[in-house]
């Protein structure tokens, strides 16, 4: 295979289609009042925020990135947290940073689904429960009556991270009022494809909002974020659109993955999970990807805590790009059969 | 006195003159890479940073505006807070969202400067203490012998908000390898007139960056924001001509509250600070400019944390503003005599 001339980044989430026009529009016209604080204030994003997420703005805290909202979810509540591997490795890595008690509950998706089995002992325990739903990098859905479970038999918080919702559709939003323990934080990055401009939420009940509000700063999201989040809600055809594009183009390329024998992991994201039978078979498919310039995550990436099966997770990029990586992927495995 | 069509905003810093014409187009540049992580990281804007600052670029950690850059100060290090009256809000605020000890000195400017004079036993007692220099709301610098006196015999963190260091050009920051316990915060918000996206950054020895790093999120600094801290330094001809001229205008206005028999008190910064001799003349002239839609800040503003001199602060606008404030106040001096 010849050294591709343009590298192709199926690393992290965020090639596969670009903001609206309109997106792009609001961020560009922000730009004139860079010289003033954000000082209208939130309001009118969390109202736009609320009414699609069926709850109060009252409800909702705006955030620089959904890490943020992990991060002052964790300030506030985690001095004991309690995590189900493998999934995304923020939870992990911020409450290492502020020196929180972690407890790692393993788990494995060789031979079974992701599934989140908090034992009362563990609930008991905990100041802070994660559950990532859809799960990054698994894509499984946390069923919605676990969820609510957990909440009632939790004595502290118990944070789900729907950064994924978009691809599901599947929530806990609309419980916060009356699980006063529950926080769900979301972001814009995916579905809205903003990743770089740093936009998330958290969903809560309105004193514990107060109480993250009180604990980050008073302007956390800058003018060109607001903009665009404001906008995005504008623009939801657009979106509907690409999601479906994006979708079409992820059926087909994982269709070609399993034709040619790959196992491919079910899932509710912008990302094809590939599950091999040996490190040394993931190391072949990924190194062999990587030098013709395809760069994918590999299980042991610092993006997942406990990642322990020999993965790699796959972004969604362009049409084009797809089916150079399904050829790539074809080739690759012809080539590791003959060895 | 007519209503005023247009409200003038003296409230709040940020609406002198504009970030520069390279800033913006970087800026909506930007946008053009929106839908990806700002994957690069931050090494070219810390390194301009750390040229800037005479340090190295582990030396700085970039954040979401100088406020994040206390927040996380706080985090880490603001179990038991010092804070020195009148000041910036900031450090007060944040450390009451994360229930910390505070223990505020109290002071005035009624009779002498603003100073600080942190004892021992204060100082034995701190986990963090605050010296902004120069200080908002008061303008004064606090001399780098005494900051690093403080740091020198302090048992805790010594952190310098320097968020005004460009209308002074004293820092402290030089010291930070060899003053293991001492944080500089600062801002591109105010001399760079980029309030509105949000950046600012920390300078401590690589451990601190290394530790306060850790409790950030790895983007919390958006494209934008990014863009515009880096064109910032290739501007530097049109910030020092803006400067040059806002410190005109500031004179000129100040000679004029002086001629008119007002108190106006010395400071290095963007701002003016008027002293009045009761609460009544005080609100009588806060009022008076807002009622013709002049805005400025009363030392009870939740801006100020232990403000209680009778003053109101008033930010620097265009010359054209300024010398609407100055003829609004000269009515309303001639007024309040006659009352």
């Amino acid at each position: 295979m010849g050294q591709s001339i343009f590298d192709i980044h199926l690393d992290y989430t965020g090639s596969c289609y670009r903001p609206s026009p309109a997106v792009r529009k609001a961020m560009e016209d922000s730009v004139d009042m860079a010289n003033f604080y954000p000082y209208e204030g939130y309001f009118e994003l969390r109202q736009a925020i609320a009414g699609y997420s069926h709850v109060k703005p009252e409800n909702v805290l705006v955030t620089n990135g959904c890490d943020e909202a992990i991060a002052l979810v964790t300030y506030l509540f985690g001095q004991r947290v309690l995590i189900k591997a493998p999934t995304y490795s923020e939870f992990e890595r911020i409450a290492r940073g502020i020196s929180s008690e972690i407890r790692i509950i393993k788990g494995s998706i060789r031979d079974s689904r992701y599934s989140i089995d908090f034992s009362k002992k563990d609930l008991d325990w905990a100041t802070l429960a994660w559950v990532c739903s859809p799960n990054n990098p698994t894509g499984d859905i946390i069923p919605r009556e676990k969820i609510l479970d957990f909440a009632k038999n939790a004595k502290g918080i118990v944070a789900v991270d729907e950064a994924y919702y978009e691809y599901c559709g599947k929530s806990v939003a609309d419980m916060v009022d009356k699980q006063k323990n529950l926080i769900v934080t979301r972001t814009f990055s995916k579905a809205y494809a903003t990743e770089g401009i740093r936009l998330g939420y958290v969903i809560a009940n309105p004193k514990l909002i107060s109480a993250l509000s009180n604990s980050t700063q008073e302007f956390n999201v800058n003018r060109t974020a607001r903009a665009a989040g404001i906008a995005v809600f504008k623009s939801m055809g657009y979106y509907r659109k690409s999601m479906a594009s994006l979708q079409r183009i992820k059926n087909s390329f994982e269709k070609g993955c399993t034709n040619m024998g790959l196992k491919v992991i079910d899932h509710n994201s912008p990302f094809t999970l590939v599950l091999f039978k040996s490190e040394k078979e993931r190391n072949y498919f990924h190194a062999g990807l990587e030098k013709i310039g395809i760069y994918t995550l590999k299980n042991t990436h610092e993006e997942f805590t406990g990642f322990e099966d020999p993965c790699i997770r796959i972004a969604m990029g362009t049409k084009e790009q797809m089916v150079a990586a399904k050829n790539a992927l074809e080739k690759l495995s012809k080539a590791y059969k003959k060895e």
